[in-house]
């Protein structure tokens, strides 16, 4: 029978190429952007070889640049991510995401003890402690949260 | 800046593309399919423009083929999808996606007062009454099921 045709991926006018995303991780970088949705065109290589990285995933997105608030979830999920923001088909900037010391405010802490999860509007704050695995730890009551952990609130 | 490179995704040895998805579905695949997992190289484009159906989403996945369970669920969630099955390059096989009269074992009842939510080791079994949208008829207790309801259970 035939040859299968090659999958085509354009490059895109306009939008953001998420490189060397710890691989199989892309769905939680999706689930961080809020796709897919109605119209986005989105494309998603997952197991890419890379010879940094051993293997990582890629996505692509038509349209879209990121929110720094975005970025600094991806950086949770994928320390190593590159960020290429294209416009008019030219890379206009390209960067790393940058593990912050403290996050605040994206996350919950998973202690059902803690302030942050009583009534208290206390907004969740964390030191990072470790970043090969990432691991955080509480401000207020200083449990610890793994890299699974981190992971299941994306 | 330099120009963006292509996002080169090469034709695959052995593997499988599923085409003609149904649009922004292309993730309830991935879940049918238990990926993505460890080393499986896939690659998903969504909202595909495509002449036949608006827009569509793909899924190409290396070294994996189907087996009938995962292309009758894949049916349910985008009866349109087409199968291609490559081995050493070349496409050994193209089959449509066929949706059964009668869907026995893959899906559970949403009404929790149905028989095949008791206790009863009674598997779920459901008559297709519509395809576009799909609508299923519980055979036990006659409830209807519609798209969001088939979806969330992948």
């Amino acid at each position: 029978m035939k040859k299968p045709r090659e999958l085509k991926v354009k490059p895109i006018k306009n939008g953001t190429v998420i490189d060397h995303i710890t691989a199989n991780k892309s769905l939680n970088v999706l689930n961080i952007l809020g796709l897919p949705s109605d119209q986005s065109k989105v494309t998603i290589a997952m197991n890419v070889q890379s010879s940094h990285m051993g293997n990582k995933d890629i996505v692509k997105i038509e349209k879209r640049e990121l929110a720094s608030s975005e970025v600094d979830q991806i950086a949770l999920i994928a320390p190593k991510a590159t960020i290429n923001i294209i416009r008019d088909y030219e890379i206009v900037e390209k960067g790393k995401v940058r593990l912050l010391n403290e996050i605040k405010g994206l996350l919950k802490c998973p202690n059902p003890n803690c302030i942050t999860n009583t009534i208290e509007p206390v907004t969740g704050r964390f030191y990072v402690i470790a970043t090969e695995p990432v691991i955080l730890r509480c401000h207020y009551c200083e449990r610890l949260m793994e890299e699974a952990e981190i992971e299941s609130q994306f």
